[in-house]
């Protein structure tokens, strides 16, 4: 039989993906099961643009170009503009969901066997689209006693070396719902140009920040045009996870020609999206105010509530829709399990992502979990119930 | 500056992307540009898929599964069924194009250094897709003068090292034309089972097959079940190219867990193209019958109309949309830029593919183009007036 590569072998499965089958065992007994593991938000989707591909008037479906058309890009620019991002329609290439521009930017920095640092807990794909390309992946542990803020630039250095190609960020961050300063990015800026680094940023929950506090993108930083570049989706800004569009974006045009060739391979992103990611540029910014009082509601509840906990702690997000709980357990891989398997309360649980998928460090993250505060408050209330009876139960059992 | 990966500065870009400039300037001058260069169809994608997607009730674009809905590979099932190809659900990920099946593909069975075998020509983006993964295409050329039917296996074992992962073909040919017979499927088979290596089949162009010729799947040959592996895509059957939905289809469990990683990482295809994927497949045959016949009425057009043209000689296409034509002249490089750049007739003219894109061989298929037949009947007569005419004063002009 021919053999697998061990690139394949190398890749990941994520350990949201090993609870799946217990997850639907659990619906099959009549169990309801709370949803609090993925990044997928409840909110509906801008009827704009839901509008606009219901109203297509398509005959022939045919390829868009591969770096979408030249109306999109402007309009997107025109966004990014108002978001402070000074950029034209030439420095965009729209991709098949911020995936795919994390996949051609690691392509086209990176060969196989050079790292990229990534300061851990970190998005699990990263991992995937890294060991796709044959590329490793460096952390550098950042700590929920300082609410998951940017570890030391000493840190950062220590880990540098010959095949170090990138520095990887997400701001604000999925998992840890922490958001950058300004200062923190400047800091950031420093090291890359110091050692010639490029600066990736993963922006798509830039929408979503919290308590007056407002996003810096790595596109704003005067001097870094050359090593900065931005990853973004519609994905999560207008709750149109489906749709698959995301964007590369950067100013340094050598760059932008390599990934293009990465883009023109795979000929085109998906055309119905483009015309929903379009359409939704026109989104009124009451859509969004209504969506952040939400978050901002439903992150206040689950704090709320889960500090009341006993011995579970929790870093307080500022952004994004994710927080990082630890929790009085040895193993969250153990007891995310036990929960969907054994345990129900008035036929009631939920399913969390055990932290462990977000470090690459061994050992790390093995008492905490990712929660997705993606449901309504009332549901957030319960959630925080079942999960204080839950741990009660499992601590007994485990004595 | 930071560098770009070497991986970047090999990846291929098409001989066809490099003619788009002067494409456009020819259009702003007024000529209208006739465009034989691309497989994009001008055939009307089925009704009942865009109904579908026109007809959608969604209000939160949720992601799709990495795979595909259960519903939509299980009713995929069954349109193989019908095509003799006797696979399950679980034997198929849907992709986002026959692009991404092509590099999930790829990467599943190969690691940087490692070799896939390929009869040239091919279609160019397998280049693309292989770099991508720091994979090497070793071309076993095929010849105008045999129709570019199958190599000898005796070319293809001299090929064969400790680095040789896979054979690939396309079936029917894109930009060949060439179906494959199942005698010659079956010596592949013979090869693949000696040397245990996969046999990957892009079969794209399953429907278009001319003269009475049915098409033989590389799934349907027993005892190849570890080995195959299909790509396939709706983008040509259906007419919807920019849907972007494509599938990998294989009986070894081992190599779909392991691009399922891959399909996992990503998280998911375009959602709203399932959709008109799955209608798609409730498409009348009727509709296949006229595509088909007006298919074959263009080929035999073009084909007919071609041998007409001093110096031309053309492979006789047996199925896809697409022929070789080998022209008298050098560098059909230098051709088709002349035809955008300062050519024109009674204001027309035409965009052709120069094939040595096709080719990975340096030098050869110099004096050859792609000819897509992706326009009716009476534009193709008009083409071929026109090319005659260019390549009448070409000829003048070069001596």
């Amino acid at each position: 039989m021919p053999k697998i590569s061990n690139k394949g072998l190398l890749m990941p499965q994520s350990p949201i993906r090993k609870l799946v089958p217990y997850a639907e065992a659990a619906k099959k007994k009549g169990t309801k099961v709370y949803h609090l593991n993925i990044g997928q938000p409840d909110i509906k989707t801008p009827k704009i643009a839901l509008d606009a591909v219901k109203n297509n008037r398509i005959e022939v479906l045919s390829y868009a170009r591969s770096e979408g058309s030249e109306e999109y890009r402007e309009k997107l620019s025109g966004y990014y503009h108002k978001n402070n991002i000074k950029v034209e329609a030439s420095n965009i290439i729209a991709t098949t969901g911020g995936s795919e521009a994390l996949l051609f930017t690691i392509g086209s920095i990176s060969d196989p066997g050079d790292e990229i640092i990534i300061p851990e807990p970190f998005y699990a794909n990263y991992n995937g689209f890294s060991t796709a390309s044959g590329v490793k992946v460096i952390p550098v542990i950042s700590k929920i006693e300082h609410n998951f803020s940017l570890p030391d630039i000493e840190d950062f250095e220590q880990l540098i070396s010959s095949k170090t190609k990138a520095i990887l960020i997400c701001n604000p961050g999925n998992p840890t719902g922490y958001l950058y300063s300004k200062d923190e990015i400047k800091k950031l800026k420093q090291l890359v140009l110091k050692h010639d680094l490029f600066l990736i940023a993963d922006e798509v929950y830039r929408e979503f920040t919290y308590d007056g506090n407002t996003h810096h993108s790595v596109m704003s930083e005067t001097g870094l045009e050359q090593h900065a570049i931005m990853i973004d989706s519609v994905s999560k800004r207008y709750s149109m996870c489906g749709a698959r569009i995301g964007c590369i974006v950067s100013k340094n045009s050598e760059f932008i020609n390599t990934a293009l060739k990465f883009a023109q391979a795979r000929l085109s992103p998906p055309t119905y999206a483009l015309i929903a990611s379009e359409a939704a540029l026109d989104t009124p910014q009451g859509y969004f105010n209504e969506v952040i009082d939400e978050y901002v509601e439903r992150r206040n509840t689950l704090i709320t509530e889960l500090n009341k906990i006993e011995g579970v702690k929790v870093a307080n997000p500022k952004g994004a829709f994710y927080c990082i709980a630890e929790l009085p357990v040895d193993d969250t891989d153990n007891f995310a399990r036990w929960m969907l398997e054994e345990f129900h309360y008035q036929n009631e649980t939920l399913m969390v992502a055990p932290a462990s998928g977000f470090y690459s460090t061994k050992g790390e993250g093995k008492n905490q979990v990712r929660i997705a505060y993606v449901l309504n408050k009332q549901e957030l209330i319960r959630c925080a119930t079942i999960l204080r009876i839950a741990l009660a139960r499992y601590q007994k059992q485990d004595c």
